[in-house]
């Protein structure tokens, strides 16, 4: 069993983003530059926030932080989008979620310029992404799709079951891994990027555990701890659990995947935490440089 | 075994139209509008655009048709684009593909109002599909849709397979029938909405018969003549056939499934003519009529 180690290829991803940003600024171009967009002061905002903005700062590129007053109104949350998207020094930009209840979020996110969408959360970059389209994937689909071809697992062929779906997650994951490799991403072979079989499975799917047997792939998103058991799995298959959930200590993270009796069973298997967490800030870093390079040709 | 007799459903269903339309009329408000653009003088482009506008007239939608030269330049039919996005008086139009060389079709169709985009081929709306926002869904997947929907066929918790990954077909298909019913349509219980567990298989799957043989109902829209064979179908399992083969003679239909041979085992199957083909303009004019009424409102 191999552990795919998000930690590790974070870091190593953004060494090499640091070194793209470098030599951008050596051959005198401008640092690229995201903005966030924040509002109100909910904790756990504050604290993604936070590290978005350091993790920008590592590698070098610029991030401003647009802080406002959780009773702003839509109108005026919208006007800031509207600046956003036509501030030519701005590359990407982000709204943090959850928004204060008075206003939409599909609004404010759906008036996004989707070319400085790097969340990938627009209608028209998923819209995009589905036919194949360049498109600023989202985090955590994108994320995924890079762990596995860093560590060289091939999708083409494969069956991959996919448990949730979710906007965020299994949806656009099915969507990536099944189609034909448009997309081509540095260090990765085409024959790694899409291509699967894919099955997505929620709740209302009769008899997951025989679904799940069949699968050579196994992403779970669903938010429920230990979901998937030794039993669903194939010995052999990959394992990659986005689920994060927090235990009744209210300290421990666990993920959607029995780890201790699945990991034997798993040729790789993600941790929780370690695994898919860690990928999906470095996705916003290369959608940010990816935005930076569109915007600039 | 039953058959899905779209020829019949779409005439059920133009009826009902019409007598919607009617109804707006006697309120004292205008008909609905399509505008259909063709380039050029393609013999099977031109067939197809009559027959819309015909089925247009049928149910008292106006059509008008935006005939234009096959020498028009990019940025002249981009231009067409916009004039039909801002005009008032056009509820929806489409642009008849294939476009001539030097247009590139992915531009045309990506400049296309999302609220007047009644092919529902824009990147927006599939995003929006996706998302399970309101849109306008792409004609055929429309159509498969409403056919097992007006024959009771539920889809939640069952297996559907979909063979074939096109933007057109098999991806948006897959979409709508995995998803939470968000949307409800006239005639049509929730329940029989979404919800699916659903497979897309392609030219790369390994094993699709054993695939096959796992679904309640399966969609094969993968442009190979008798590809779906008897040995691939679970007996009792409900048979979409979206292709549309013209075989040796050059006269003959035939779809993309071995019809003699999978009926007798199928509880429902199209037929090829007369089974998806009806419904897929029927879906636009559906669209039309939706998006007259979210333009109105």
């Amino acid at each position: 069993m191999t552990l795919l180690d998000g930690k590790h290829i974070a870091s190593l991803i953004r060494a090499e983003l640091k070194q793209q940003v470098d030599q951008l600024l050596a051959d005198g171009h401008r640092a690229p530059k995201l903005a966030v967009v924040i509002v109100g002061h909910n904790p756990a905002s504050e604290t993604y926030v936070n590290n978005k903005i350091k993790a920008c700062a590592e590698v070098g590129i610029q991030a401003e932080k647009v802080a406002l007053e959780a009773d702003i109104t839509e109108a005026d949350l919208l006007q800031e989008v509207q600046r956003l998207n036509q501030d030519p020094s701005v590359d990407g930009f982000i709204v943090q979620l959850p928004l204060p209840e008075h206003i939409n979020e599909t609004t404010i996110l759906s008036a996004i310029d989707y070319r400085k969408d790097v969340d990938g959360l627009t209608p028209e970059n998923v819209g995009r992404t589905v036919q194949g389209l360049p498109s600023l994937v989202s985090a955590t689909p994108k994320g995924i799709r890079e762990l596995l071809a860093r560590y060289n697992i091939p999708t083409a062929g494969r069956h991959v079951v996919v448990i949730g779906r979710s906007n965020i997650v299994g949806k656009p994951v099915a969507m990536l891994l099944m189609q034909k490799p448009y997309l081509s991403l540095p260090g990765m072979s085409a024959a790694s990027l899409g291509d699967a079989t894919v099955t997505i499975c929620h709740s209302k799917t009769q008899d997951l555990a025989a679904i799940c047997r069949t699968a050579d792939i196994i992403i779970v998103a669903a938010g429920s701890p230990k979901l998937l058991t030794a039993d669903m799995v194939k010995p052999g298959a990959t394992i990659i659990d986005v689920g994060i959930n927090r235990v009744m200590d209210g300290y421990r993270l666990v993920g959607d995947v029995d780890f201790d009796a699945v990991a034997p069973k798993a040729a790789y298997i993600t941790p929780v935490p370690g695994g898919v967490g860690p990928m999906t800030i470095v996705s916003l870093l290369q959608n940010t440089l990816q935005a930076y390079q569109n915007h600039k040709s």
